[in-house]
């Protein structure tokens, strides 16, 4: 069965005809394999570039791009690329093998199609060799499967990030019930872990009978805990997902998340000081323990932010299940006991 | 100047640097113009197949592609394109107006470049032919370039959807005080309107100060109300950006919201009646009351979270900015209103 074909199949299948199809086809989904065509330009070493230039015209209609040429021995093991700018440029009577490269930029049928994103990206490529264990040729990814990809990719992290398990269905086309599990079990193992927040308050209920205003503070204490944190992991899931940090880069990105929540912290602190003693007209004590919580809070948000998904990728575990909503939980219960521990030292309780 | 100069300038200039180059040849920042090269093979109607490859042989080394070749007029008006395909396949006598396809997608150079990325993405092209208000031909963008745009729209939505203003610079690379002022705006608008909470909860002081144990529930609430609303904002922000919803789908959008929200909060109202029930041992009337807010908030959320970006949009608002962060703020207040007026009917206060 021709890729072309196979891959007309998948794309009109549904997401389980196409896992079945998949494991069919041996190719694991989400490979290099499940998404190649076999419809390239293949050419000898031995070839004189206006016979190759023929083979291509006679060829081109069937291919998926002739632009890039592959080189091939007689097992087909991929010996050479060229484009077909080089074939252009190429004097007719020079052989194949004197003007192909040798340098080959390949992955494997069993590579996931994120690292082949990666390599086209990276090289500027058009298509991308694809090859089995044996580096023998066996298809070609071309640049505008790869844009999907891409698109795919980002949509997966988009949801991840959102706590939603992600899904290729187009949002109008999905049904209700299948929506709504993809929902669920995140909605309900975050609600569950919240209620660690529940228990810490409860163990402070003396103190908050003493001074019910402190309630009035928790939403605001949350939420900016919340926001400062999902700053921090969405700029470092981002940037591990492109590649521009790495496990190496903790030390750093910890001191600069560090530097950042003290100007953000204080500057936060200090508007909501005023705001508090001016605008809510409470106490100096209540002010003050309201804002060095917001300030020592901004600081934990943004070092959990940022340091969680570099530790979650080490472990090769998805970055992107590490955001806003995770890092808010775990905030969420430091800020809560940073907040009575200080409301006990400096309104006097305990 | 030419293009590929130009171009290598930008790369190597800093934002503030690559803004006034932009300013100073006169294309909007983030336009077609400012993303181009001008190293394009532009041939005649008049010539033959076999000339125009000698033109593009000759040529070929100083262009940015070969791969689509560009027919112009006198005038520079662009009038047809073609493939170097088209042009290997074709008899070398034929001429190239005969050959060449009249319907063109193209862009103007103050198109803005997610528009050009869309065009690519849609047409599977390699490059994109970009024209002046006469339809003059002017450049080329190619797919490698807008592989970089998307990554950059991307993480764009990213960054808003978090509460951040975007940046282009590498996380590794920019300033702490650059970093911390891209934070704070959001952080404070944030902080502020999530003081509106403060003001329902002080407006329920007396009911809190009967029941205390109602605190206790509040983060659950806000983060699962966050939560749920998140996962419907996003789905919809995302949906938004691949143009696979639009304004004319709200009130379809909003009605599978809400049958979505009726199940998935059935199922965490349910869970978290038991949990209170039977675990944390609480009356059934608060029980109750939880569970019945914890239902209405995740229906707010889900209906709020997914009409808002939709509105924006139409309002020719980035949707990416009525993310989380926004949403969970709104949905907070509602929620604790919802919360208290519960509290208030069914524990008999007030």
């Amino acid at each position: 069965m021709p890729a072309n074909v196979v891959k007309k199949i998948l794309q009109n299948s549904s997401e389980t005809e196409r896992k079945l199809i998949n494991q069919f086809l041996n190719y694991p989904e989400d490979s290099a394999g499940s998404l190649m065509t076999i419809e390239f330009v293949d050419l000898k070493k031995e070839m004189l570039v206006h016979e190759a230039l023929v083979r291509i015209r006679e060829s081109a209609p069937q291919k998926e791009t002739i632009y890039t040429c592959y080189v091939t021995d007689a097992n087909r093991v991929l010996e050479g690329i060229l484009s077909l700018r080089d074939l252009v440029i190429a004097e007719p009577e020079q052989k194949i093998g004197e003007i192909m490269r040798q340098e080959i930029i390949y992955a494997n049928t069993h590579d996931d199609k994120e690292e082949i994103a990666e390599l086209v990206k990276k090289y500027d490529l058009l298509a991308l060799p694809i090859t089995d264990n044996e580096k023998r040729l066996v298809g070609i990814i071309t640049v505008d499967d790869i844009l999907d990809v891409i698109e795919d990719e980002n949509t997966e992290d988009f949801h991840k990030m959102a706590a939603l398990e992600p899904t290729d269905v187009e949002y109008l086309e999905s049904g209700v019930f299948a929506m709504a599990r993809k929902r669920i079990v995140w909605l309900l193992v975050l609600m569950l872990s919240a209620t660690f927040t529940g228990y810490i308050i409860r163990s402070y209920q003396t103190t908050l009978e003493k001074v019910v205003a402190l309630t009035i503070f928790i939403p605001m204490l949350m939420d900016t805990g919340g926001n400062a944190g999902s700053q921090s992991s969405t700029l470092i899931i981002r940037s591990l997902a492109l590649n521009e940090v790495n496990f190496r880069d903790i030390a750093q990105v910890m001191w600069k998340e560090f530097r950042v929540s003290v100007i953000v912290g204080i500057t936060l602190a200090f508007v909501n000081f005023i705001r508090i003693l001016l605008i809510e007209r409470y106490s100096p004590p209540i002010a003050f323990t309201v804002s060095l919580t917001l300030f020592f809070t901004v600081m934990t948000a943004k070092i959990v932010g940022s340091s969680l998904p570099i530790l979650a990728k080490q472990l090769k575990i998805d970055p992107a299940i590490m955001a806003a909503p995770l890092i808010t939980t775990i905030v969420d219960s430091i800020s809560l006991i940073i907040y009575f521990t200080l409301a006990a030292k400096i309104l006097h309780f305990a």
